[in-house]
């Protein structure tokens, strides 16, 4: 089956905004074992959308427009396309209460435009929008699908999901159709080198479909098999995750969906554990993603960002004589801050972040990138050295990602103790 | 003059790789005042390739191709042009001796395929290549222009500037060659709102488009106006500027691309004020955004995220009765550890926020979302307190959106106190 993808927005055509949007829909068919025959972005321009939508129905069984269902003047995607195949618009009046409804909630203004987003080309089955107020639909044009679903990333990715695959594969029925997935997270490899480890292995030949994902500072690979049987899906799976787990071991860091804040925060938890962060450089983005996980209050104490030296010697306990001596990125430094967030909030862990982010402040033996990170317990103080060499907001990522490694490779190993 | 781009590559339509190069190359057009058709992708296949270049020349006066000029057998792209329009292939030995000379500098085997890349269809202008072996080329179909370049980004982004706009340029004189933009942003309003707000404007009778752009929580407007003369567009932009000011000005925070961190720090930085910031809810986000902007160091003395109350007490010197009494999330609470951290700082300016992040902690009174944030200084504490009705994460967003917002409407103030 060949599927056309057609971005729609002024933004796009514009390069204001890249388009994810396209590469992700893609991804997804292809994780079906379906063709993208062609990718392309217009403008919210009526003749165009037409001209398009004209230009690859005849390529192709069905197409997946995003974008332009929003309720301004600019969004026409459901009028454009009513007029491409000359179907009038309706209110759907089911969608029209569940907006209002939305509106009613979040004590929101209800300006009439908003009814717009309840307007569908006669014909079109409703595509729900778990996510937000813009509804998509699916119409049938002479035995093609076309889907259109807003362009909102976050809700492009749900109702692909949730609502184009389930629609598609009902209408295209797959002779494989038990699948089984797995997503596997590396740290510490490009993508590049990723790739080059696993060229020796055949996929094909495994009957599995692999998908690169860098999502920064992480590689994610996604291998997907799709059989007759469950069984026989899972096992043609485990066979590539082993081919894979013995190149890329020492890099992978988690197999499955969970955030890496998510998994740090269930193995302290698990562990009844609690923690105090002491980040310089890092500036609370530490702080920031282990509170990003809904709980977190179980075994988040606190979090100091002592930017200052002053600070570091005043909140922390860290001797002015060691800043000094050693400075205040140094693995001196980063002990004494873990240790002095611990003891002084009684917590069972201390985590400490010192280093420069940059653009400026590095220096020939300590360039932009170095990086100090400890970890203190009740017993010992763990200390981790690395030096990147990214601009200031993904050095602050990474050296996040770091000091959460370094949480999740102590909780393995307490556990592993205690065994 | 309209301009058509195609990026050619099976990377492109697995979505194994994100397009990049087509916005990259959409900004430069619209940089230019030229406006692009539309934008595709499409694998390496000749019948595709051949089939999406005559759609797209009929529609445009040029086109820009990226990808397929490497050395391996997938790199169809010179070959599938030259098949299009039934042209020969030539060899360019000047081509093909600086390819030889960069194996002889660099030590590179020479594989005979490599000579490919110096294979071009009879006709054909070399774009040359500052930064890679595969050189680009332009060819002249019936009066419209066909450019091929590399698709590694790097090679692309170099080629399109010092290669492509300058033939384009040559090729097609421009009459209305001087733009004058400016970007508007917003908080406060939905993108809906924004939009009603402003729908008794003529963009078109003042010869400026407009474009809106969601950046959760803000919405920036851009405006372009494009002119014979500089002072004519940069006349008409402030004309449109000002309509949109007047309807909007409550909600306007910045004409402007700085993002409000960097606003704040400039703020904070020209009145040479200092700042500690007290987090609860927030969880260090609203220190990390204020130390992504390079040279923070200069203001922000240090950030306390206090997520338990014993860190309140402890840290901040909240006293116990008045969290028991109000409870942790209250405007008491919240002055309270503004002036605690800006006493214990020792800066001019202590911020806290203290609030219900979400899912789970609300009340009837105080349902998720609900934050109360404090600023306080060595006169007065101000208090503010909103009911937001986000998911746990662009709560925590919207949250340090409005601390932010609190900071800079309070450093403004301090400016006309001493005017």
């Amino acid at each position: 089956m060949k599927i056309g993808i057609l971005t729609i927005g002024n933004e796009l055509i514009s390069g204001r905004t890249a388009d994810t949007n396209s590469s992700f829909i893609a991804r997804k068919i292809n994780q079906q074992g379906w063709r993208v025959e062609a990718i392309m972005s217009v403008g919210d321009d009526f003749e165009a959308i037409e001209n398009r939508l004209n230009y690859l129905l005849p390529l192709t069984d069905a197409i997946i427009c995003t974008g332009g269902l929003g309720p301004t003047a600019d969004d026409i995607t459901s009028a454009a396309i009513a007029q491409a195949f000359e179907l009038p618009l309706y209110t759907d009046e089911n969608v029209l209460n569940y907006i209002k409804e939305i509106f009613t909630k979040y004590n929101l203004r209800w300006i009439e435009n908003n009814a717009k987003q309840a307007m569908f080309p006669q014909g079109a089955e409703i595509i729900a929008n778990p996510v937000g107020t813009a509804a998509g639909f699916v119409l049938n044009i002479k035995g093609k699908l076309i889907f259109v679903i807003p362009g909102v990333p976050a809700e492009t990715i749900r109702m692909m999901t949730e609502g184009v695959l389930p629609v598609l594969r009902r209408c295209f029925p797959q002779n494989e159709q038990y699948s089984a997935k797995q997503t596997i997270k590396t740290f510490g490899l490009s993508e590049a080198a990723v790739d080059d480890s696993l060229k020796d292995i055949d996929f094909n030949a495994l009957d599995v479909s692999i998908g690169f994902y860098p999502v920064f500072p992480e590689n994610h690979l996604v291998i997907i098999s799709r059989r007759k049987t469950l069984v026989e899906a899972q096992r043609k799976l485990k066979l590539a995750q082993d081919e894979i787990t013995k190149r890329l071991e020492k890099y992978i860091f988690h197999y499955g969906e969970e955030t890496l804040e998510e998994i740090v925060a269930t193995l302290l938890i698990e562990r009844k554990m609690t923690l105090a962060v002491a980040e310089s450089c890092t500036g609370g983005l530490i702080s920031n993603r282990l509170t990003d996980v809904a709980g977190s209050s179980a075994f988040f104490e606190r979090g100091i960002v002592t930017y200052s030296n002053a600070a570091k010697i005043k909140l922390l306990g860290v001797p002015v004589d060691v800043i000094e001596k050693y400075g205040a990125v140094s693995e001196e430094t980063a002990r004494l801050m873990a240790e002095g967030v611990r003891k002084l909030s009684g917590t069972d862990l201390g985590l400490s972040s010192t280093g420069i982010a940059g653009p400026t402040g590095g220096s020939p033996d300590k360039p932009v990138g170095t990086i100090y990170l400890a970890l203190s317990d009740s017993t010992q103080t763990l200390c981790r050295h690395y030096a990147f060499r990214w601009d200031r907001k993904r050095n602050k990522h990474v050296f996040s990602e770091a000091a959460l490694m370094m949480l999740k490779d102590y909780c393995e190993t307490q556990i592993s103790k205690t065994k």
